[in-house]
């Protein structure tokens, strides 16, 4: 659609075939596109490369580089580097940028810092691997150099990392007239974007916020401080970014204000930020419950391997504890052998149960629909479903245990057993998480090990107990 | 903070204790609030509950009202009714909303409707129970009642359900100057918030959409669409919620036109929209990774038993058909009890790294890092993680067995099932969740069933056909 002369770089006579289109709702880069870049890669049709990739955004250019193999992403950043934005490295998994960047020079790279939004610009440095930071730090502008080791300071994940310092402040006492003009005046000089006008008083303190559309549609007379946004958000420079995007969820901000210790003006953090936020934080909970620290889709074989096997040993703890209480009754297993058939049932039933209830706990206080107001109703709850899906269960089993082994004294044990299990289960699973919240950790990563240790031991035990007790 | 007189109503005398004034960053209400709200309800305080709760935001006001109990509920929702912002009850979930409205007369909710905005409006008549709704709708006003039979018509979870109709649209050929008077001499009529401009052409076709720094920054005699955006976003009115996010987060959006099949301007969305939709999706995968299909936290007790009953039945059969694989060799676990006692580490081993390979994919699917571009490399690389860690895991069983049981055929044995069923967890780890989506089906709820019946299936047949090879 842009009306760029695609004539000039046509004379290295790239294959006819028009590559993909995107159609125009599809979102992403199309599958495609990226083998059209590919095949043309393969070929090594630069010009026609650039040409089709001049107009990608940061995420796009991002999302190509990701999607093929190390060899030729290496090969495609050389074509690209002057094509693609800057900001492209900042959409890279971590490895994956330090890979890129090895074989850069350091001022290349300062370059590309140099012309980020401060906020991306820390983020990038702060993950650069060790050696090459100081080297990268060294190429860098005096003014950016300062705005990162300043903004190094503050801790990981809190609102000083998240802030831009670019923002737009006015006094107090001018006019709407007076706003305006000098906006226009000072156009050029503004932030690429801002979508909240903040007033401070003259110690740079913050005042309130005014947002745009007020700002437009009232008369030139009018005082600015009268259409300061009434909710009085502001945010220490010190806040979680959890805590940050709740404040903006709540509240249904675009901008928020950034604060020191003072009550002065230090920075803004806008939506999008935050909608990185709120993602990033979904995906540490969702990935932490599958028994994964963070996204290894990027990583090599062996690093992937590597982190994995960490959650892996401590569940061969876990299964070892069963080993140990099945083997406490081996004796009664040689003599019935369908106990070693049905304690699995047990068992999993047990885990399931108690990881639907972990589920709902964990999310429903990272949306702090649980908290201390109703965190026993919700426990006693959570038993109670586990008693009556422990009867219902339990009477499902006795039937299909009758059918198949003729023997009713099993049958009972085995339901005894699953209305205990689902007890265990509901409590626990509700516990667990809880517990771990009020001591200050994140309950996702650990919570699921400590159930399944309590739903196995306690299924195998009352299973293998009961049967000894009433069948031997 | 507020100015208002907090005289009048101290005439009944409440207990001296100042309520827990929110920390000023604190996000939400704090549990000291709402147990004191409860110690004045059970005191009948009503006036004092009112003056405290006036200035609650609907979010806040909903979060009171979902952490008390029913029967507290009700009381409170009396109390205040006139006192929280009508759009509270978009904020509570659905089975509590319903509840709290078979309490109340049709005029009085068509009252509340009424005062909502659009897409409130239409998503609280979407949720409410199905006898209700033609009541309420029959008092309604004639104009909202006709925006909500329209919204009603389109697919749920699409963007004509998402759509704000209140938005602010000019023509092609007025100049900044001409903008900035027609928004300054029509404020009362414009929506209460909006974040850009939207340009139109005489058939009320969407021609660009300008934002409002651009606008403020620009002169008055500029044209309004030389300051149009470049990315050129419009979202067609069917698109599905999930795609409308990814747009906006892959463009940084603040709001973006919906349009009709003929590209006519029909509605807004806007971001704090999508922030929910984005929360809302993050849910959606984490509950259903748990084997829950909505977060049932405020259902009752039997309501939410017999949904997770539906889960629990399906793991059931897997747990069954585990148990008729291990009938098979029922005879082998008679002479070697130990067979019994060491299988459920090879099949929840196999679960665990199963269970992590789903879950990275499953969320790089969700973010669009994995598609047909890269899936082969995805699936290739989770099976050499799987035969790694199937090694390592291996020799360390190895160890342990000849400690426990000095048998070095039977840790061999153990070894070489752990590497097969953690190399067949990596392999159904990537591709069931890979087909499911190929398909066009949710990855998530399923995927957990399938994986775990492999590898529960390939752990048990692996290690005890192996023992009743080699070892009897």
């Amino acid at each position: 659609m842009s009306g760029e002369s695609e004539q000039e770089d046509k004379r290295d006579d790239p294959p006819e075939q028009q590559p993909a289109p995107e159609d125009e709702h599809d979102v992403g880069l199309s599958d495609q596109f990226i083998a059209e870049i590919l095949e043309l890669e393969s070929q090594n049709y630069t010009d026609r490369i650039q040409e089709l990739c001049r107009d990608l955004s940061a995420p796009d250019a991002a999302e190509l580089l990701a999607k093929v193999d190390a060899e030729r992403r290496h090969h495609l950043v050389q074509i690209l580097e002057t094509v693609i934005p800057p900001d492209t490295f900042t959409y890279l998994d971590k490895s994956m940028m330090n890979d890129l960047f090895q074989h850069m020079s350091g001022t290349h790279i300062a370059g590309i810092v140099n012309e980020l939004d401060s906020d991306d610009a820390i983020h990038l440095i702060d993950e650069l691997d060790g050696d090459r930071r100081a080297d990268i730090m060294r190429h860098l502008s005096r003014r950016v150099r300062a705005v990162i080791e300043e903004g190094l300071t503050f801790p990981e994940e809190s609102a000083g990392r998240l802030m831009q310092r670019e923002f737009v402040a006015i006094p107090q006492f001018w006019t709407i007239g007076k706003t305006v003009d000098y906006l226009r005046a000072a156009a050029d000089a503004l932030p690429d974007r801002f979508y909240d006008l903040f007033i401070v008083d003259p110690a740079h303190r913050f005042v309130g916020s005014v947002s745009l559309d007020k700002l437009l549609c009232a008369q030139r007379a009018v005082k600015v401080d009268t259409l300061v946004n009434e909710e009085h958000v502001t945010i220490p420079v010190t806040m979680n970014q959890e805590q940050v995007a709740f404040q903006f969820r709540r509240k249904d901000l675009l901008s928020a204000p950034v604060v020191d210790e003072e009550g002065r003006l230090i920075g803004v953090i806008t939506v999008d930020d935050v909608v990185d936020v709120i993602d990033e934080e979904a995906e540490r909970d969702i990935l932490s419950l599958g028994g994964v620290s963070n996204s290894d889709i990027h990583l090599s074989m062996a690093q992937t391997a590597k982190l994995r096997s960490i959650w892996l040993t401590v569940n061969l703890g876990t299964a070892f504890l069963d080993t140990l209480v099945i083997n406490m009754f081996s004796g009664a297993i040689e003599k019935i052998v369908a106990l070693a058939a049905l304690m699995p049932i047990v068992a999993s039933m047990g885990g399931n149960a108690g990881t639907q209830t972990l589920t709902v706990v964990i999310r429903a206080l990272a949306t702090k629909e649980v908290s201390a107001a109703n965190a026993l109703r919700v426990t006693w709850k959570e038993c109670a479903v586990g008693i009556l899906n422990g009867i219902f269960f339990a009477v499902l089993m006795w039937v299909i245990v009758m059918l198949f082994y003729h023997d009713n004294k099993l049958a009972l044990v085995m339901g005894a057993a699953l209305i205990f299990n689902l007890f265990a289960a509901g409590l626990s699973g509700a516990l667990i998480p809880l517990v771990i919240a009020k001591i200050g950790l994140d309950p996702a990563p650990s919570s699921a090990i400590f159930l399944t240790t309590v739903t196995d031991v306690v299924g195998f035990m009352a299973f293998l107990g009961l049967a000894t007790w009433f069948l031997m």
